[in-house]
């Protein structure tokens, strides 16, 4: 019930930066070696490639150390002039990220929001871009404050050749994305979420098409120009972090060898079991109620709690730590992170918990059959 | 004498990354924590105590998770509008960072340069400040592509009013920078360098009267206001590098128990060390041959011998890394680093692979002496 003091456990059940395998920790503990020495040429070797096998890109990927907005931002430092106009699909926080990169660096911004909850429709968006004559959009495929996971194949078909930036900061690795099998333009992603990599460091893949109508960097850091030709010598533009390169090549090591779908799979199991504990507890789904929510599950407060009291009394009585709602959803929902390294027993305790912590608070809820239907739910095998 | 094998023991003597102790690797690998939760902020708070602490300021330090460039650009891009006139004292390889940082950001450079190897001279650069009538100056405390510690109190103290921005990545907890007492503006550093800790995180001191003369970012990720903001409430503006913090956490814990005046004269004693060993092989040294070279032992590679060779002797035979000449230096010097975790053992050890190495490759030098002149240059206490 949760022991007061150092020894009590604790469970990360965030949707990022989320739990890391101890064989990848270890890797980042291993003692430092110079960045242009060989010993650490072959581990960014390995990490360049599985990164390329991950993203299912023959492109480049560049590797900057920094969080995932670093990379977004190098996105729109690359990509735009001043006085550009961008297309930015919105379904929550991070697509307002988007918009506030956009914004700093003075570009025009076409925004096409969604309710926060609401999947983005393809041919909406496609209308709107047309309508609107730009050539790039910008868009998330996981909003992870929502849970919405956007059909990111049907908007690149949809708008055709006008170029797609996808930000898979907390997707990849979680739900398919064929980069190059579905022609999206450029990825962007982070090492602490499906990658199972401590926070850090953060992804872009630039195919050559797009590195060719790419505008001179107004970030000397995030250059793109710079960083591939540093990155082609199996070098860095700047000191990476060695230690952080090191835990992402085991991870990425570790989910290749499993395989890709076998990751995508369990991911679909993990969220359908998420949804079936919740519901069976009598709670309401914010995140759409289908295989589509495979990367985290948002849950409507009960009526007469505030969803960051839950939270509060999980993380402060019990060590379990879910993530609270963003902006105007604070205090009315709460999400629980099934992305990267999780198992049915992290879903079935973070059930419990919730249960539990609900029925102190005094929440008229179903006691007693979330975990068994959990457990259900997730033994169904995805059908092919 | 080098076993060929994944059983080779490594030495990594360069000027960062530096080796980092274990207690500070072993942190690094605790399970992750949010970032928003109460286990973080209690290291967070403790870790922007403690970089105050060796900054020396009260004002606040900045934490990014980035390499030092980011943190470098970081002062371009708040402090400068294109077309803004500032000048950059160059006297190495990361003054002429300053310079590209600049130039990227359509800034305006009067470059006060100095030959790779010299040192600056605070009245001239006072003069030359003067003269181009800027109200910026940016410039190293350490270049560590030459050994050069610059007088930066001296600098400060000829350019009064004008804002002067240090670098001292490679040099903050390795040689005295008073940033309060010598009114030093703003000061830029990293964690792989004297602070003893993995590549990742870079910091910038900005007190509020720099704060107040900042100009709208130009750089989201590196935006002061936004990043300042944040931290005041103990949060940090994207996802940080939780594991690294834990780290830095450590280690500066470790430097401050020690007391920085011990970490300083330790760093001089380890440049005597290194600087008696070096001349009596007979070998010429490259950097100034006083205490002001506390950070880096820069070396001529003898007639005859190309330093590239030499240096891929040390690595690929013995498991030893020094640092090649860069730029025009390239083959022409070699860099001993003894920055951060360093004693004298480490100095022995490179002195004593130089030797052998060199003697391999057909060098004239004396052997036999360098590591007993070492030691005895080791031992005398610096006067107070």
């Amino acid at each position: 019930m949760g022991i007061v003091g150092d020894v009590e456990k604790r469970y990360l059940f965030t949707p990022g930066p989320t739990p890391v395998p101890p064989a990848v920790l270890a890797a980042g503990a291993e003692p430092i070696v110079h960045h242009r020495g060989t010993d650490f040429r072959e581990i960014y070797a390995s990490t360049l490639e599985r990164l390329k096998s991950v993203h299912r890109t023959e492109s480049d990927v560049l590797l900057y150390t920094a969080s995932g907005s670093g990379a977004m931002e190098s996105v729109v430092a690359n990509l735009c002039a001043p006085g550009d106009r961008v297309a930015v699909v919105s379904h929550g926080s991070f697509g307002e990220r988007w918009i506030s990169i956009c914004e700093q660096h003075d570009v025009d911004v076409q925004a096409i929001r969604y309710e926060w909850g609401e999947s983005p429709d393809a041919d909406e968006v496609a209308a709107a871009v047309r309508e609107s004559g730009v050539d790039l959009v910008l868009c998330q495929q996981s909003d992870t404050s929502t849970g919405v996971v956007s059909d990111v194949r049907s908007i690149k078909e949809a708008i055709g050749d006008v170029t797609l930036v996808v930000d898979a900061i907390s997707s990849l690795g979680a739900v398919p994305l064929e980069t190059d099998g579905w022609g999206i333009d450029v990825v962007v992603s982070g090492s602490q979420k499906a990658l199972m990599c401590p926070p850090g460091l953060a992804t872009t893949s630039v195919p050559a098409h797009v590195l060719a109508r790419a505008k001179r960097s107004r970030s000397f850091y995030f250059d793109w120009q710079a960083n591939k030709k540093a990155q082609d010598k199996l070098d860095a533009a700047f000191t990476p972090a060695v230690s952080l390169i090191r835990s992402l090549d085991v991870a990425l090591g570790l989910i290749l060898d499993d395989g890709l779908e076998a990751a995508f799979e369990r991911h679909v199991r993990l969220g359908r079991a998420a949804r079936a504990g919740i519901k069976a507890m009598g709670l309401e789904l914010f995140s759409p109620d289908d295989d589509s929510s495979a990367v985290v599950t948002a849950v409507r407060a009960p009526e007469g709690i505030d969803g960051d009291d839950l939270l509060l009394q999980l993380r402060d009585k019990h060590g379990v730590t879910l993530a609270p709602g963003q902006a105007h959803l604070k205090g009315k929902i709460f999400r629980i992170g099934h992305i990267g390294w999780f198992d049915v027993f992290d879903i079935t305790t973070a059930l419990a918990t919730v249960e539990l912590s609900l029925t102190e608070l005094g929440a008229d809820i179903e006691r007693g059959v979330a975990v068994a239907r959990a457990f259900e739910a997730f033994e169904t095998p995805v059908a092919a």
